[in-house]
């Protein structure tokens, strides 16, 4: 039988999941007796295809992670056996966040080379973070971006529909599913399909029937009808069992015979742009729902294959539906599965003082030191950002707020709510042309005068200490 | 602050990792009274794109999570709270699984249509399964496939180099990560760089620097030399922080300068087909490790950016490395991120019996009742499958085995290692064409008499139903 704590992440072996590299390197900080402050910018260098922006989340997962983050009896045993040092392990067993972080709220939109966490604390601490820290943000990123496109698809060309995320079965592994969810919430979904995390989140969840309800019972009238006994009002039937129009008219009959206004029916099969049209012709026609004043009647919901791609195309051929569950598409964020998302240093004590550091690379840039990244807004759009150095000032709106201030806590966190508002009104800012599902527009990003200067200096220096 | 509890699956909330459908069937299902027996059947209908074959995994996932399935305290306060009835959720609070699981053990081979997982249980118990097992199947199976490919690359043009999992802060969430470090090593890893999946399941941790140990140094030299003073023979130093080629020189001197024969060196960027060559010749003129007959003197290792692809490539070329550590591409499994595997009923129960059920859908078959996977085997080399009825008989291997058995787990797990050494057999005995890691040929799979009669029966009776 396979060992109960089998595979599962928990507070007890969190600090474990981290590379190797990183504990060697700590170990490496210890015996040497090399321990500067640092900084570490977690940022990516560009955005996944057909993105022209990317939702930030993932921070209140990764304060939480901060909290959680201390070696236990399990953890330690574990090290003790690999053979790392004695000093080292009882320094970890010590292990108590003491420094700064400073991070973008989530729901914000963000772009290449803008970091969404600084962290500044003992290089001994800050390492530890990064593989955690990168795994926390970039997932819940990528499916808030993907919700947010879809959400704005039909902001822009639909009605107001509703989605839900159906998609945690496909999501790699089970904290993939509970992000996707919440992640899905922040990117403007109403709710999801799992049950687990509308308890961790409080997001609401939804659901009805699989074809396997109507396939259980003799035929599906029979199923139908035991549904409606059982859910009344609450019931949405799936119609593709056997065939899509004649379900959806045996729904309505079982509805109407009963005397239920149910919520609707669900296609999930075939030329849904064209079924859901017929569908919906047959469900406006049905006696039911029509003379309460309180509702429209029953829906037409399409929750398979639903991307925004999909989604644009459902709209602009004339597709009829009350609602969507993306799942697949959105939990692995499928055209975009990776968020190329790296944790730097660029910064260093040195003469007690951090020193912007960089290194040398072929093709890319890692802009040096602590950063300022402030968006400038012009009649209610965003019009630029400009990448600068930390308290360099400027115009705009600084994006990087306090969280940990000398291993405090010191960031109010907004509610899932809150987090999804502020998504929307950012996405709304962007100029139309970023907000494109396909070859979307490149949003200026501005380094500041101060960072290029700096960022120049230092590429000189290395250039010629390598020259030497 | 956050809860505690914070978006964690384990064994507390584990059970409520399902679609809100399942439980609105499951209630349905009892308090209409209907609760036939069921086979659900868990398979994929087309492999991802350019894959010839998939490797099972996450058998063992499965059994731990239906030995930890049960609704405790947490799980009840919270669909309560949703508004189940007192009835469904007494019914929830005393599950234990009670059915038959049969499935092909890890490391197999397997193929479209082919189940990798079969349940048969009253249909209240494997209705709840769906979403979990295909959660916990799905994404190890993709990675231990895209792993696979790696060392069969290698296998065939290598030279037996390393393959190490350095992927952990790209996958989506820490179980990604967690499951994702198990199955690289069942499609043929040698470890992986997560100390979490260390030491839940005892696969090797491999991990040397990163560039901010480099940076952290006023000088490469120094970091290096720190480095070497702490691991000695165990060091592996990065050289590219500057320049790759000096500091490949570089590193060799600090190792003949303290009498080290360090492990290697490692590359991270630029062209790395002509520096993992350079970097090669540099390594092989050190005089360290040279009259040391155990080993043969350092090697070069590439972490960044490999795949099957790139690998191919990289030995095709003439590029130099005793070790690649691929990251990304691994634990997302980025050209294929999502397996469209399903969990179907096959067959329900009707006048005491199983009686096989099908659906009837536009372009895609589901093939009706409990089946049977066998392997036929000629000359050492796998030549086709048949997918049959089960208990048809037929020559070959049946790949099904018993899992569990009225709920009792009857099947012996095998090792980690012993999956590892299955996957190695099976990929090898397929035909090299469907090995090809681009284009693959289709391996033949048949439908037996049997299967494809009752198929035609089951098809004719319901096209008739529907006419009527």
């Amino acid at each position: 039988m396979p060992d109960p704590t089998f595979g599962y992440v928990t507070p007890e072996n969190l600090a474990l999941f981290t590379d190797r590299y990183e504990l060697t390197m700590m170990q490496g900080y210890v015996e040497t007796g090399h321990e500067p402050a640092a900084t570490f910018s977690l940022f990516f260098r560009k955005l996944p295809p057909d993105r022209g922006y990317l939702v930030a989340a993932g921070l209140e997962q990764i304060i939480a992670c901060v909290e959680d983050l201390t070696f236990g009896q399990r953890a330690i045993a574990h090290l003790e056996a690999q053979g790392f040092h004695e000093g080292f392990i009882d320094r970890l067993a010590g292990f108590d966040f003491s420094g700064d972080v400073r991070a973008v709220p989530e729901g914000t939109v963000v772009f290449p080379n803008e970091p969404l966490v600084e962290v500044t604390a003992p290089i001994f601490e800050a390492q530890l973070l990064e593989t955690l820290f990168i795994n926390q943000v970039g997932f819940p990123s990528l499916v808030a971006t993907k919700a947010a496109r879809m959400r704005d698809v039909i902001d822009r060309a639909g009605d107001g529909q509703s989605l839900v995320d159906f998609g945690s079965r496909r999501a790699h592994g089970t904290d993939a599913g509970m992000k996707a969810a919440r992640a899905a919430y922040v990117g403007g979904f109403d709710g999801t399909s799992n049950e687990a995390a509308a308890e961790a989140f409080g997001v609401p969840a939804y659901g009805t029937m699989a074809h396997s309800w109507i396939q259980s019972f003799p035929t599906e009238r029979e199923a139908f009808e035991a549904f409606v006994d059982v859910y009344g009002e609450e019931s949405i039937l799936l119609v593709d069992t056997y065939d899509t129009v004649e379900g959806t008219a045996l729904a309505m009959a079982v509805a109407e015979e009963r005397g239920v206004d149910v919520v609707g029916v669900r296609l999930d099969s075939g030329d849904l742009v064209e079924l859901s049209k017929e569908a919906s012709a047959i469900v406006e026609d049905a006696s039911i729902g029509a003379d309460d004043g309180a509702d429209d009647g029953p829906g037409v919901f399409v929750p398979s294959g639903v991307d925004e791609y999909f989604l644009a195309e459902f709209l602009a051929a004339g597709g009829v539906a009350t609602g969507f569950g993306p799942g697949t598409s959105l939990t692995t964020s499928d055209d975009a599965p990776k968020l190329d998302a790296v944790y730097k240093l660029v910064a260093v004590q040195q003469d007690g003082a951090l020193a912007p550091s960089m290194k040398l690379s072929a093709g890319k840039v890692t802009y040096p030191g602590e950063k300022s990244v402030r968006r400038i807004e012009e009649g209610g759009e965003y019009v630029r950002d400009v990448l600068g150095r930390r308290r360099e000032g400027g115009p705009g709106r600084e994006l990087l707020v306090d969280v940990y201030r000398d291993g405090e806590l010191v960031y109010d966190l907004p509610s899932l709510d809150d987090v999804r508002d502020r998504r929307a009104r950012e996405v709304r800012r962007l100029p139309e042309a970023v907000r494109e599902i396909e070859e979307p527009s490149t949003y200026p990003i501005e380094v500041s005068d101060g960072l290029e200067r700096l960022t120049r200096e230092l590429q000189e220096e290395l250039v010629a200490q390598v020259g030497d």
